[in-house]
């Protein structure tokens, strides 16, 4: 058999090997367009950074290494220029030398990867993208001199850029068209993002587009009607405004491609073409939640799809899964993780959700080292089923997000999340741990004991005519508070309840937790109440986030 | 309603404010012996070691505080002498004053815990136990003086006290009966426990007892015959055992206990006196994995149950659930962690299983900061469900028994693990995180891609005329070679094939990863191979470890 795999990298090079391991006889071969194969992508934003140190590293094998360990037959600088399907030829040419080739296959798998969009701006041409090792040795050449650089895109890469090239002591601008970065997050969420970028010394552009490139510059406008305009210096230009499915191959071969501009895959990964298979950023995922078609272009889901895609043209029963899209990117010391929906999309789909916002420690207080971390947790209105969870802290947020994703996947609800045994010691975790409270808080939710108000739905209830009851403590009050909010401490709040006008009540304490108890306190005295969900911790990231959005 | 709580700490503290929060009009009564409530148990051994300085901060609550804030009747120093069932009374005595009083109650919930164990050792009354804030001052001011210690026991307490008076300068001897530490673990994972434990400085004694403690020196027996007698100095003994439920109370009111001496609860805490309810280590839980009356004194459990039996309490439908007993201890830097169920249980229950042992590291390794990490996963035989876990190593231990334990929860599959889509990037996790790995063997092994066999098998493989093959490098090889094996690196395995004698083949190389490739490449073949589960290292640690075990 002749297997033919176009794309050297995570889905690629997992099909290749994983198929060497399933068919010792077959022929093997291998396609890469740049000049390496399985190298770590995900590591090429440290390198520029100086993180990773050694070139090296990042290249975990060779075409001589892949040859020697699994019989493959790896041709780098070497490009798939057309597929021949009535033939079941590839048409190869290798770089250096222009010359071509046809090599037959039994199946041929495409895993060609996403291409970095290069946005359609007047000197464009100098701005540098992050894709490859060649990419990462241009990036390091060009960082040398550079003492300011504008990132176009405050995705992933454009963020891990942003602190990478900061510590090469390069003065970064991160421009961003949307109000926020990180579009997984919602906007309460990012806020502490924002704050650390600008804490860390990245300048900010939300709201923001690059209207030209020049020479030394690049043009800025700000708002809805280009008002504001104006010049920023960049020594170094990188686009890092997202991924394109690299469908070049497929669409000239005649393969059909889906709505999300991917190439359309069934649950076996084989192409409208049953002889040809496609994984990876390059090819459509089905979303978990609603089954809809999506792009997730992950590094784990490649991987595991490659693995999949070998077992099927070995005839193994391999099939794919529906997606969540678990990713996770640290920014300058913060870890910002996301699983599932986030509430944008569920308030765009009109799916009754509810929300539940926390603000525990990584572990025990007592002990030392423990830092603060915000969780989201979005929940099924009428199933209790979990959505998505968001989370962004110093420690554990990985962990948080992992047991959330893997509670997703066994079909564990939200209100369940309160029996997980997680792994208790002060140093890694609290005795009910805060996975474990979002299972406590979404129970007390659906069992109806607790009713909470979000943080953009408060002015509305003010403006009805409810009366915002702050139950910290005076100390707390007077450090930052909400507008209108009379402060009641919730030790006082039984023997205080009679300064409290008729009407409903949002009670409010920093997070969530005494208000909690200060709303069951005025449940049982015959109140109408609810609890400001994330408590002032939420409403202050959420409204300051609001403010800064520009109007468009 | 009245309702009385007889144990102030984790699960009575749970269940006092929970009741409060569900029922602002019930009279809620605490009693505690001891002259703290809500203190951090967990965080003891720590203040001992001073890496938790301020005393005051173990103290999360104060009987003051609880009744501000939850309007609590909370009674330090005050001992529950005896249950009158007819009367619906306790009778408590103030241990201060002597005085007696009778307190009605409409519901009462018994949350004693459980009590150090006291072996019968001549001399045992010099030994300190570490329970609560007073054995915590004392051992403090024993320690401080000391410059030699005895901890009796190398359970989870035993070890954290271990870390911690040596974090004090005391040179600690470690006296453990059985042949490991660590009953919950493996052989082959408790190995590198015992070897950190040695380099971090403690002696270790295993399968070693007791016999006698003297005014400065305790007297130690190894062996079956009692045939090595020796003194060694200890100016401090610290008895850690092990702990018992603490059912005194209940037996003198003559409510059943179980096969393991907790106190026999029903799925809704009920005693066998439905006015009565009992959480936490006092009671017994049912095992999740076959049903049997278990003991599982660990604080997550017991605050979860505190909280549910308020909620039954109050009237609300809730249930308890199973328990896997997952659990996580600290030892001088290294992390050490388990749910579900261990081989040795498995081998015991005589339930069939399959055995996976690898060693990851807590991210990619061209990452700074990776670390090694040993992972072990039991699996189900028949059905394909995880049965259990352990890991060990300096980072990413916990994350990895959350997301499995979690995974048990879900009643996602082994293979399934694969599937899992956890947050990557590289200062993180790996592509393929450990948990997708051990989905990836679970799966190979599920369907019979390939076939292993474990350290301990592996005598009995060679006296039936194995072929035993390292696949390693040659540098490897001379670095430590399993005896009897002969060197074929796996790049030249395929050329080599003709020196492999007639007959069944193993093969092995560092942790498994190459000798599954050579496996495969075998099979292919047509040789009968199976591959060395875990590699050499975990032969390594499993053969060490059954050497340093005494023959009894």
């Amino acid at each position: 058999m002749d297997h033919i795999i176009i794309g050297g990298v995570a889905g690629g090079m997992s099909a290749a090997t994983r198929l060497r391991r399933l068919d010792e006889d077959a022929h093997i071969t291998v396609i890469e367009r740049s000049g390496h194969v399985s190298f770590a992508n995900c590591g090429l934003p440290y390198h520029v950074g100086g993180v990773i140190e050694d070139r090296e590293s990042l290249l975990l094998q060779t075409p001589a290494s892949l040859g020697r360990r699994f019989g493959l037959d790896v041709r780098v600088g070497t490009e798939a220029v057309r597929i021949d399907r009535a033939r079941r030829v590839v048409v190869v040419r290798e770089l250096a030398t222009g010359a071509e080739s046809e090599l037959p296959y039994d199946h041929l798998l495409l895993s060609p990867g996403a291409r970095p969009v290069r946005p359609p701006i007047p000197g464009i041409e100098r701005a540098l993208s992050l894709r490859d090792i060649e990419d990462t040795d241009a990036l390091v050449a060009a960082s040398g001199p550079a003492r300011t650089a504008v990132i176009i895109g405050g995705g992933f890469i454009g963020l891990e850029l942003a602190e990478n090239l900061t510590h090469r002591g390069i003065a970064v601008t991160v421009v961003e068209a949307a109000g926020q970065v990180m579009a997984p997050l919602d906007p309460e969420m990012v806020a502490p993002v924002h704050d650390h970028l600008r804490a860390s010394g990245v300048t900010l552009r939300l709201g923001t587009s690059v209207t030209a490139i020049g020479p030394d510059t690049v043009t800025l406008s700000t708002g809805d009607q280009a008002e504001h305009v104006e010049h920023v210096d960049a020594d170094l230009v990188v686009a890092a405004v997202g991924v394109r499915p690299d469908t070049r191959l497929a669409d000239d071969a005649g393969l059909r491609t889906g709505p999300r501009g991917g190439i359309l895959v069934d649950s076996r990964f084989r192409t409208s073409d049953p002889r040809i298979l496609a994984v990876g950023d390059a090819v459509e995922k089905r979303d978990a939640l609603d089954g809809e078609q999506v792009l997730v272009p992950l590094a784990n889901t490649a991987n595991r799809q490659g693995r999949m895609a070998a077992d099927v043209m070995a005839g193994l029963p391999a099939h794919d899964r529906p997606v969540l899209g678990t990713a996770i990117v640290g920014v300058f010391g913060l870890q910002v993780a996301t699983t599932g929906w986030n509430e944008k999309r569920l308030v765009a789909a009109g799916r009754p959700h509810r929300v539940i916002h926390t603000h525990p420690a990584s572990h025990a207080t007592y002990y030392p080292g423990a830092e603060g971390m915000s969780l989201k947790l979005l929940v099924d209105h009428d199933t209790d089923a979990i959505l998505g969870a968001q989370s962004v802290g110093r420690d554990g947020v990985d962990k948080r997000i992992d047991v959330i994703a893997t509670a997703m996947a066994g079909g564990i609800t939200a209100s369940a999340l309160a029996d997980l045994e997680l792994a208790y010691a002060p140093q890694f975790a609290s005795a009910k741990d805060p996975v474990n409270m979002l299972g406590y808080v979404a129970d007390n939710l659906r069992s109806g004991v607790t009713r909470s108000i979000q943080w953009h739905e408060l002015d509305d209830a003010l403006v009805d005519g409810a009366v915002l009851v702050d139950v910290r403590t005076r100390q707390e009050h007077e450090a930052g508070a909400i507008p209108g909010a009379r402060l009641i401490p919730v030790d006082e709040l039984r023997q205080r309840l009679e300064e409290i006008p008729a009407g409903p009540v949002v009670v409010h304490c920093a997070v969530g937790q005494r208000g909690h108890t200060a709303a069951q306190v005025l449940t049982h005295a015959g109140r109408e109440v609810r609890n400001l969900d994330g408590g002032y911790r939420t409403w202050l990231a959420g409204t300051s986030a609001r403010e800064r959005v520009p109007a468009g």
